[in-house]
């Protein structure tokens, strides 16, 4: 068989697993490109399935749940069923296994149901392991490999009320900012099905965009939980190194453990954040991941000690990396999220960026510095080629002096990074320095699919292990945001993103902006985030 | 000049720092094997030099200095005059710069006498920047610079109210466990001359066994604190990665983060390894050193609250290995160790090694991952001989994949020594997997100069990044501790090790042993130290 047969077969093999009755008889047609308001449409879910996935948020549904409101079975079945339509719309699953979540619910619903105990459905990133499932990491060649054990955060997440019903479309090996690879092919971003739902977790992107999921987990090690979550105006989060614990999920150039892939939530709801957090910390990882620091969800961080109390917060805006220069939207959204934290009580400074060439240099030349390694040993499992353009995958591959150069080449710029940020206390009137930096997903709105993308606004988050959310600000409108006349372009990245942009195409598009905090700041960024996102709602009421 | 002409001229400049008023007219002859008594002969010290250095604890001596019992002058004058005599007995300093510390003593005394706020005088392993002073790192080709900066952990402690006046011999380039380069030569053991002071801080474990320093920093990548610790009989601590800032602090093949070298204390007292953790936490050493988990001294960690309040705790003895057999001091400060922990009501039951040999091939596989690049090329500055017997430098440099191999395989083998531990829940009785795991600090006592030593005791804490403290616990006894007859050995090393043991010969040397807890648990570490410490007090009386 040719790669594209077995690709073709295996696909074949799991469209099997979604039940006929879910499926929509006739697809909305391709030229229809918003596609969220398809599962909502009469007859395509049933009243229940559409209460329980259609307008709550991650705690109301948990609520209802604690409160008997739904059996663990209903709740799987609607999840189930809306991620089946969520699919034919965008292409967003790998793996389907609802009969597992439906066995678990049902005996859950026997044993349980009169302590109030259930299950929420969770999605999974396809790199996340659940044993006896299988596992492709995107790969033709892993094509018949089953997951001889359960990621940890897996088992931590189940351990907490979890079920797992689908795992969801990524780029091939994980490597650029779509959802697309030669197993499962292509996710589109239901909000505009022209443009990509980025990625690498796209398939969660598009999956928790149409509501398929509340609650998904998705991986970045340059922007790739961020970039789908802001793609899909989701709330998301990038933590520091571990905190969430990655062992036994899978991943791409194994061993690679100086710029750590790190797992986070992408979410419906702002409150889907500290849920998260708090389950997985409660569930003390650095008992089962040796990696993951022994710190627990701290309230009083949340609370904001170190940022006093969160009364009034310095905010400092990165309205240009200098790099890529932002299209019209982000520069709305930043304008609108300062007017919004000023008239809030808070304070908003600019932020004069930190070297961000060379912090994108620095990043690029771990992701190549094995030479392609990793990523020609997979396709070569196949002969199936490869995609994507972020990696100059031609890099030699540097020897281990070189490697370790690196390492002290990037611990120096991480150091002068943070030091850097610890002097803005001279620009700020709390007596800290800036507790956040609010920054653009990217350069440029969500792109074409395989389009042009710069990562340079989410990756000095991944060298410098900063922890950053996703705020869902805006989206593209042609009527306000019409393409200036630009000829004085920093460089070909610049050039590339502006040329792209055109919001006729993209129309429709999210636009949203990171918060971005210090190492191990998770607690306090999600509750800057909660914060960010309160004022935007009463500025605009 | 040749490296040695080089070496001995630098030598002879620094010995121009030692004042002569403070150097013994008559050291005693070299075949004066154990040398602690030296400092307390009449008219050595002054009596109050005495007083200060000779018989407080860290705390007595810091209760002291608050009290306003010393002048900040006073103190740091006694540590100057003792640790000038440590050096003339051991050749434990490399650098000396008393004027300053004075200058910063004379300065405290006049404006802050009042307040009750003065000085500790701190010794610092060479490595250790303090900024316009020399930097060598041991190697000749370095003679000449002076450090640009002050390394953070030396920041932060001066900020808590410590003041630097030396700093101390190490290995060459911190590779191998004695205190031995081609700049400042051999540092001997005070208790035994004729053996060696372990390293590679070897330097601060002679300087402060000899009460020359209350508390010094020394650094451990294999070792190079415990070692120390143990043969000079003090107390030490090597807490996980980057707890204590490392940054802008010299190292051997910089950028090597993969196993990474850490700081920690060794002291003449237990209360010195709380004191100096939460010196160091409370100065929020995260806000200076990227690497350093934002962690602030935890009293509930402290106060055991992971491990039953610490009321019934449950140790577990690692008797053998299986690669070298712990010499017969060793067994017999165990079951000494043992009988006082059950005394005290403690559980004591057996550890099953895990994976001994295997885990010390994982950590020398780092240490010579760049085929020795870093240590050729710093030998060649000078054309100095490369001294030391733990490294096999002819090994052939990876290739970045073939490391991330490596990374890989020591991941999952950390995992796998983490799950193995947590099974361990079956065997006690707490309920708990085993608190504490107690072993002894190597396979033999302290060796004679160049000889053979075994780093698998204290190495897989390195792999592993457990932490791990050394609770000094007996001494050679030739009566007790009689050579018995063996022919039945586990590989070289563990023949090296028998064959090396005389109990006539080390005479004396200290025996310690280790208490290891797992990843970041240096607070319930410290307190299982001094509950262990008391123990043993309460079952000698």
């Amino acid at each position: 068989m040719t790669w594209q047969e077995t690709a073709a077969q295996y696909r074949a093999e799991r469209d099997k697993c979604f039940p006929k009755e879910y499926l929509l008889e006739i697809p909305p047609p391709e030229d229809v490109l918003d596609v969220r308001e398809v599962p909502t449409l009469p007859g395509v879910l049933s009243p229940v399935e559409l209460e329980i996935t259609e307008s709550l948020t991650v705690t109301e549904l948990l609520d209802a749940i604690k409160a008997g409101k739904y059996t663990s079975l209903q709740v799987a079945q609607a999840f189930c069923h809306r991620a089946t339509i969520a699919h034919q719309l965008t292409n967003c699953l790998t793996e389907v296994f609802y009969e597992k979540a439906y066995a678990k619910a049902k005996e859950l619903d026997e044993y349980y149901s009169k302590t109030g105990k259930t299950i929420v459905p969770i999605s999974l990133k396809d790199q996340i392991e659940v044993e006896d499932t299988n596992i492709t990491m995107s790969y033709v060649g892993w094509i018949g490999k089953k997951a001889k054990h359960t990621a940890v955060i897996a088992e931590l997440l189940a351990s907490q009320g979890a079920v797992f019903y689908c795992r969801t479309n990524m780029s091939q090996g994980l490597w650029f900012g779509e959802g697309y690879n030669n197993v499962f092919g292509r996710t589109t971003n239901p909000f505009n099905r022209n443009v990509t739902c980025g990625g690498s977790s796209g398939g969660e992107g598009a999956l928790v965009g149409l509501r398929g999921s509340l609650l998904g987990v998705g991986s970045d090690i340059g922007g790739s939980v961020r970039i789908p979550a802001a793609y899909q105006a989701l709330y998301g989060v990038r933590g520091s190194y571990a905190r969430i614990p990655y062992c036994k999920a899978s991943n791409s150039c194994e061993g690679q453990e100086m710029v750590r892939s790190v797992l986070g939530p992408l979410t419906v709801s702002v409150d889907g954040l500290k849920t998260f957090y708090k389950a997985v910390l409660d569930a003390k990882p650095w008992e089962y991941d040796p990696w993951t620091p022994r710190m627990p969800w701290s309230e009083t961080a949340y609370n904001l000690v170190d940022h006093g109390e969160g009364k009034k917060l310095c905010f400092a805006i990165m309205w240009d990396d200098g790099v890529v220069k932002p299209c019209p939207p982000y520069v709305r959204a930043l304008k609108e999220l300062k007017q919004a934290l000023l008239a809030a009580g808070h304070e908003v400074i600019d932020w004069t960026p930190y070297k961000s060439a060379e912090a994108t240099e620095l990043l690029m030349r771990f992701f190549t510095a094995d030479g392609g390694y990793d990523i020609k040993k997979q396709l070569a499992l196949s002969g199936e080629p490869q995609l994507g353009n972020i990696l100059q995958r031609g890099a030699t591959e540097m020897s281990a002096h070189e490697l370790f150069d690196l390492c002290y080449r990037r611990s120096a710029f991480v150091k002068d990074s943070l030091d850097y940020w610890n002097a803005t206390v001279s620009q700020t009137s709390t007596g800290r320095p800036v507790d956040a930096i609010i920054a653009p997903a990217g350069g440029g709105p969500p792109q074409p699919h395989d389009g042009h993308m710069y990562i340079g606004y989410t990756g000095f988050c991944n060298l410098s292990d900063y922890t950053s959310s996703i705020l869902p600000v805006t989206a593209v409108d042609p009527k306000v945001d019409a393409k200036p006349a630009r000829t004085d372009f920093y460089g070909e990245k610049d050039q590339q993103i502006y040329e792209q942009y055109d919001p006729e195409f993209m129309k429709g598009a999210p636009c949203s902006l990171q918060i971005i905090g210090k190492k191990y700041e998770e607690e306090a960024v999600i509750r800057m985030t909660e914060i960010a996102d309160a004022a935007l709602k009463k500025y605009r009421a």
